[in-house]
């Protein structure tokens, strides 16, 4: 684990008093018995906590579902991929033969869950704090330019809160038919806004789908007026 | 604030530096717009990473499916608004008049949601190390005597496993009607081990749910052989 020590505390500032959690964090289940899937579970969670607190601190006005957007943003497993493959966490991760055939040292859910666990190996090896510090500078620059939350909304919710600023009553949506077998449902959906003579429609495979659907019809009509 | 600051001091022996952030975190969004939602989103973080790390250190050999049913048996709203009526929580919580007249104090969500941002307000004045002792303190005698995680297992998972210890294939299910409408459908499902020549039925609202009676009838004939 030389090298691999050696690439931790150049782009983690970080240096491992125990060894075997370093090696226990970056081996993948394909390799062996004791692989990383606990660090993993508990990396997961002091992440979300170190990023809740990141963007609690960068959005002090923010309400509890913009940053709960702005965390899920963060976190997500595509995005923490991104993290990974950025510090060249994929050529230190011990994989199964298998798995190293077929790439696995790129693949993304390897990278992000290998990432967790490291972040949690950290954190039983040197603390909260080290943890914390190794997080903050992974995100710091991501968090410093995170995306306006109003872009991370869903269609829905975002038609409510327009007309709501114009002063306008929420839209109605009405279930206009259900067809298809039971297992294989289509839903139509109708979004109607009174006040402004307004409807559009919207149609899939479960009744939420048909309503974002309708609702992002609905916000291009209203947002051209 | 003095007499909830004493309560705070004789039962969770935390007192605050900043009595603003304890006003804060016990104060619902029916009393006031500075309100505990955004420490509630803190602190729901903080007790899930301090939970993981507790029922890692409690179950050293256990994989992460079972850790993550055991932390949700944990930190789950109901055992929540269990642990912050145990203390007497309910009535330093700040609530607007109708919440008050409608028993708002004894209500499980506004219990659970204060004692969460009870947790991240201790965080953000004492630091992370203070918020933890806290949740250590609370957890600690329900972490000692956490629930069997075979008994947190949803029926299919139980079947499952219950069959592969006694070397038998996996139960087959098969869809075999499905009916109403679409908005309202009803699935029926068998579920049959060819070894055993053991056949059970179930029905639910969902694929899901059906499957999962069928195992559970499943287990119970398994389980008498």
């Amino acid at each position: 684990m030389d090298k691999t020590a050696r690439w931790l505390q150049k782009t983690l500032a970080y240096q491992f008093q125990d060894p075997a959690l370093l090696k226990e964090a970056l081996t993948h289940r394909s390799a062996a018995r004791r692989n990383n899937e606990r660090l993993e579970f508990l990396g997961d969670a002091v992440l979300d906590f170190v990023v809740s607190d990141i963007v609690c601190q960068q959005r002090p006005d923010a309400n509890e579902g913009d940053l709960s957007r702005l965390r899920a943003s963060l976190v997500k497993d595509t995005h923490l991929a991104e993290v990974a493959a950025a510090i060249g966490l994929g050529e230190h991760i011990i994989l199964g033969s298998g798995e190293k055939k077929t790439g696995g040292h790129r693949r993304g859910s390897i990278l992000a869950d290998a990432l967790e666990a490291l972040l949690a190996a950290i954190y039983r090896d040197g603390g909260f704090v080290a943890a914390e510090n190794v997080i903050r500078g992974l995100f710091a620059p991501l968090a410093a330019e995170l995306p306006d939350s109003e872009s991370l909304k869903d269609p829905k919710t975002r038609l409510q809160e327009f007309l709501q600023a114009d002063g306008y009553a929420l839209p109605a949506y009405r279930m206009e038919k259900s067809s298809g077998k039971a297992h294989k449902p289509v839903f139509e959906v109708s979004c109607r806004i009174e006040a402004l003579q307004l409807s559009t429609a919207g149609r899939g495979s479960s009744r939420r789908d048909a309503e974002q659907q309708a609702a992002t019809e609905m916000l291009l009509k209203v947002m051209k007026r």
